[in-house]
């Protein structure tokens, strides 16, 4: 396993030459396979290229998942004392204590996945700052997520899903990805929760408000000024897993945007992880793009914690149980053309 | 449960105004159990309307989904002297072995989404007449084959996936598509299994002259006159599904094109379907539009068998999952705005 030691915050930077690389022999091999299975070519579609994709991270030409994580990592946003979400900040530690009692929507769709659950809460008496008046975390500050961020990863799982829970973090998603991917904010702000047109207008003026203060900053920097803790342990979970070559199941709008800093420092460092659900939050197909992904699923959800993950593991799973279970040509005595 | 004993195949078309509709007070009150879950109002977007869906079609609050069963129908078609198809029409025997032996993609898809697979190979050492020179079958050929899709649904299941296996089918398909809906043959026709240009020039010209042919008639002699038997039996299937108010999910392009004369009959046949997946193949999209209905997969997918509509369950699943396991704002004392 790659060392993984940061001793400030901008040594993620160091990561993109250091950390290991998709296994190109066992992702042609699983695509070889899937040449010779009982279907026209190519007729699987995207769960042929799941089947090469998950091949190459776990290395090996007949991938499976025995054990897949869901992590939800919450925090609290300084960013609320502007009016940017309708509901009160301790609906945060609410639906944190939902989730562990097995009430939420990604209590169900884990369960029916078979996703193990681990719910990490971060400071949430402790909001960020808000980013308007200064960063929304010290570089340590942000670190010390970015490291809770890893030490939750399982790392004999064979497959991490991400996801969030924070009021105010589609606020926070918002400038993370117009200071990362540019345009205007009314391009990356959408209702979140259930703003009305008022509080909409606010968050955009948010949102230009932070990426004017802190937009000039790299990867690192933004992530600390702009993001909070639940984004930061996002990226320490993205890193900790492709350290450990296990794929990783993004989420929707805000998980996404979570990676934006990643994707600002080298694009490379987001190579192990796909995104599960097109969020019906505006600006998560914008987002998308710019990532250079097509998320697996597009169903209108638009929850977070990690329920657009979850789902998507059944793609994956659906995926790998055709590569590994379908019969040759050759094996059911079917002409091939 | 209505009585659908057809003395004739055009019996059909008095179908509609006596089978069962969806239960709209079992509908709202699964609307009105959904704006009471942890989430915020409308943030799972389909699965919401999936829930008042199935609680609509089986008259309950809280649907479930014990026993799901698929059933996948094969025929051959005369229309394959036409060469439309790279692959012999003998593989539509072998991919029927293939499935009973377990080793398709359908039987993993199946096994992982816990549906009951059946198996109705129609008649395959005698294939339909070649519809460019008269009927495919006969009224009373279809008519049998419409029965024996009747009779395989299974009366106790909770859901009802539709597949279907034929080599040259794909054809069939665009004919019922032009038929139904008219616009030009290439707006129906696709490379289907692996189509080369000059096959699918072929398609194109044989599916133009058995519409020029056969267009004119009604939705039960559209069926007979361009169709196949595993077309038929679909159809067969899905007003069975309907008289014991088992919703359906149907796979992609061909699955959805061999209901198109059904919905010349009457739309309202179609009320409790669901279309599984977008197909790749060209026309399924505006197939689809045609009958108002938004596929819940696009996966690049064009297998058939079933395939869309196996995955399509695991999402069904996923919105029940939600609708019946979550708790409420009062159960789990979060603020709800």
């Amino acid at each position: 396993m790659t060392d993984l030691e940061l001793s400030t915050l901008h040594d993620i930077s160091r990561l993109a030459d250091q950390l290991p690389v998709s296994d190109q022999t066992a992702a042609a091999a699983a695509a070889a396979r899937q040449a010779t299975l009982t279907k026209p070519p190519g007729s699987l579609g995207r769960l042929e290229e799941i089947a090469a994709f998950m091949a190459g991270w776990q290395g090996d030409a007949n991938p499976k998942i025995d054990t897949a994580q869901a992590i939800v990592f919450a925090g609290n946003h300084g960013i609320c004392a502007q009016g940017v979400n309708p509901y009160p900040q301790s609906v945060t530690a609410q639906m944190t204590q939902n989730f562990e009692r097995g009430g939420a929507a990604i209590n169900q769709l884990a369960n029916l996945a078979d996703a193990k659950l681990s719910v990490v809460a971060l400071d949430l008496d402790r909001p960020t700052a808000d980013f308007t008046a200064g960063p929304a975390m010290s570089d340590d500050d942000c670190l010390a997520a970015v490291r809770k961020g890893m030490s939750a990863v399982d790392q004999s799982a064979d497959i991490l899903l991400l996801g969030e829970m924070g009021i105010g973090n589609s606020t926070v998603a918002a400038a993370l990805a117009h200071a990362v991917f540019g345009g205007a904010p009314a391009d990356w702000v959408g209702r979140g929760t259930g703003a009305d047109d008022a509080i909409l207008e606010t968050k955009r003026a948010v949102v230009a408000a932070g990426v004017a203060r802190h937009g000039a900053g790299d990867g690192p920097a933004l992530l600390a000024a702009l993001g909070g803790r639940e984004q930061a342990a996002i990226c320490g979970a993205v890193l900790a897993a492709r350290a450990a070559r296990i794929p990783v199941l993004l989420d929707g709008f805000i998980c996404t945007a979570a990676v934006a800093p990643l994707f600002k420092i080298d694009p490379r460092l987001l190579d192990h992880c796909l995104i599960g659900h097109l969020s019906a939050e505006a600006g998560h197909r914008r987002l998308a793009d710019a990532l250079g992904r097509r998320p697996l699923l597009d169903l209108d959800m638009r929850l977070g914690e990690g329920t657009g993950a979850a789902l998507a593991l059944t793609v994956v799973r659906a995926a790998l149980a055709c590569h590994n279970g379908m019969a040759t040509f050759a094996e059911a005595g079917v002409a091939d053309g």
